[in-house]
């Protein structure tokens, strides 16, 4: 087992990555605040390892919540089973959530956490590569609006994450796949060495390799929360891992949530953010084909949906929570392995890279 | 005008208390972080005062949202108008939310502002007695659920808090009884000689003196902000300002939210703490009078509903956010002025309490 730590002063907390850890009661008994535990998943993950989690902890009094699962039911609707259950068997302020699950139970809950009575302790237990590598880690918290995805939130940090490296096992292919797209991210914004250990090894992700995903997934961790670290709100240097994410939300958003899995979204967001950091000359045609590449070798989409026009993106766009006064704030490659959040680029060429023909651009290596 | 600090560190902020203070564009402008705000107030208080702040804030670019009036509206659906409004006009991180109005608009704006895009600042702006003593100063933002009030919130700090007494004079006489049911509750807590101030100008306060009225507010903020300077997160010392709340929040839940206002039910709430502290031989029969006659003086209820018995009182009373591992936890006198949080009493002498006649118990000064 590998332990991080997520360095945030009195909010600081570990991060244990390994296999079969969700059955280990002393990871998680140090991070329970009182006897009463809500354990809260969804009903794709319930059947596989929620009892697995409910024995490692017997000693604690349990409520378990199910809700609906997918990133359709990422809203206030389902927040409020949460609620619901907590209050229907009595939950205090002492009380500790367990968000077993992916991205939108990770998300759900930690909002749960950060409101419920004005804030309880929870543990994050992601089991999809893409909330072990992302969205469990820093704090994150939300919902999503209809004209906007992840506008209702908190920056509201667990009590500690637990990665099962075992529960990818049964990731269906597709969102192994987008898990794989933030990994990826990790290596074009922060890590140019670890892009090319990732174009070395994507083979082995791809088939499950176990210990090519725990480093994959210890890389990853440990560069967000570096990251985190040093930006825990989002002031500034925190926006680079939305490489990809304003394109992306734009997609989820105009095909309704749920159509294209986030990763996906975001893998065909930061084919856009390439094209656009090689329109204003930060980066090659060449380095633009390689991120293509890796990310078709992750098995996720390059080409944004067919139907969305310059006006659609934009219109979503406009809306992205890193934009200040009615600006557009991108974040952009300065080279492989090093990201710029920034607003300063000439419209036109964000309306070149929106109008870009991606089916001949990614066709080029065929 | 007199200015007051709640002295949190980073997240300090002042309070100006002094009339005809909506229309100083000078109060509001050091504080508000960019071109876009957000007014948002009620039907009720929208004709009233909404032009002053309008005409205060006019540098700004504005947008107004006016909800329906009501504790009954503090829910989910109102919180989400405010959202609703937030994104068509795609306000961002930046922007910063006015609360006009009293303690519901205060604690759903600020519970807004908590989620919005994660947090954007706001400036409290109240105008009702019991949200220029109370809900407007601390940080406690939330909406109520069916099974609990502010059940659902954060704690989380304005910019400022502007408190115009001006405002006042528009108040109906029954929210201005409500509003001095917090006013006694810092003198019952906190300061004997306060209290013997409000016995001797209570005629004052009734009859709108402004001098007496700047005075009560500016003691009673003054006692809120050393109590939450001290304690922000309610981890002990803070939980005494819900003197008469737990008892309170059963009457308003049981009667339904709006039947009683939260004053009055905090009023009926207090007079049955001073009982109970009478009961555990904490204070004396004339201490349980005295509170008794200052409430009623004040206009207030004396006497919880005739309706509610004991079996309805434990049932809400059971999920008091106070309360740690199944223990109704409650805040008593230890002398007129001195207040503590406890869940150490014989179970019968709340009982006796709840089932006491208090219809008798007031009489005795007819």
């Amino acid at each position: 087992m590998q332990q991080l730590t997520v360095d945030l002063g009195e909010r600081s907390y570990p991060i244990y990555i390994g296999s079969e850890l969700l059955q280990k009661t002393d990871l998680f008994a140090p991070h329970i605040s009182s006897r009463r535990v809500a354990i809260v998943c969804n009903e794709t993950v319930a059947p596989l390892y929620l009892d697995r989690v409910k024995h490692a902890l017997a000693e604690n009094e349990q409520t378990v919540i199910v809700l609906p699962d997918g990133e359709q039911h990422k809203h206030w609707e389902t927040l409020q089973l949460i609620f619901d259950g907590l209050l229907a068997d009595r939950h205090d302020r002492k009380t500790t959530l367990i968000a077993l699950g992916g991205g939108v139970i990770g998300d759900m809950v930690g909002f749960a956490a950060a409101c419920y009575q004005r804030g309880v302790n929870f543990i994050q237990v992601p089991t999809t590569l893409l909330s072990q590598v992302d969205s469990s880690v820093g704090g994150k918290t939300g919902i999503n609006h209809p004209l906007g995805k992840n506008m209702i939130g908190a920056f509201y940090q667990p009590q500690a994450v637990v990665i099962d490296t075992a529960t990818l096992a049964t990731l269906p292919p597709r969102e192994l796949s987008a898990g794989l797209a933030e990994v990826i991210k990790y290596g074009l914004i922060y890590d140019a060495d670890f892009l090319t250990w990732l174009e070395q090894n994507m083979q082995r992700l791809m088939s499950l390799d176990e210990q090519a995903l725990s480093y994959a997934i210890e890389r990853s961790c440990a560069i967000k929360a570096e990251i985190v670290a040093q930006d825990e709100r989002e002031a500034g240097l925190r926006a680079i891992l939305n490489l990809g994410h304003t394109f992306g939300h734009a997609i989820e958003t105009e095909q309704g949530y749920g159509a294209w899995l986030h990763g996906e979204a975001v893998a065909a967001g930061m084919v856009m953010a390439l094209q656009m950091s090689c329109l204003l000359g930060n980066i090659s045609d060449v380095d633009v084909q390689r991120g293509i590449r890796l990310i078709r070798q992750a098995g996720l989409p390059v080409v944004p949906p067919a139907t969305m026009s310059v006006a659609d993106f934009l219109q979503h766009m406009a809306v992205d929570k890193k934009n200040v006064d009615g600006k557009i704030r991108l974040v952009l490659l300065e080279q492989l392995g090093r990201a710029v959040v920034t607003s300063d680029y000439p419209a036109n060429v964000l309306q070149q890279c929106l109008s870009e023909d991606y089916g001949a651009l990614v066709g080029m290596q065929d």
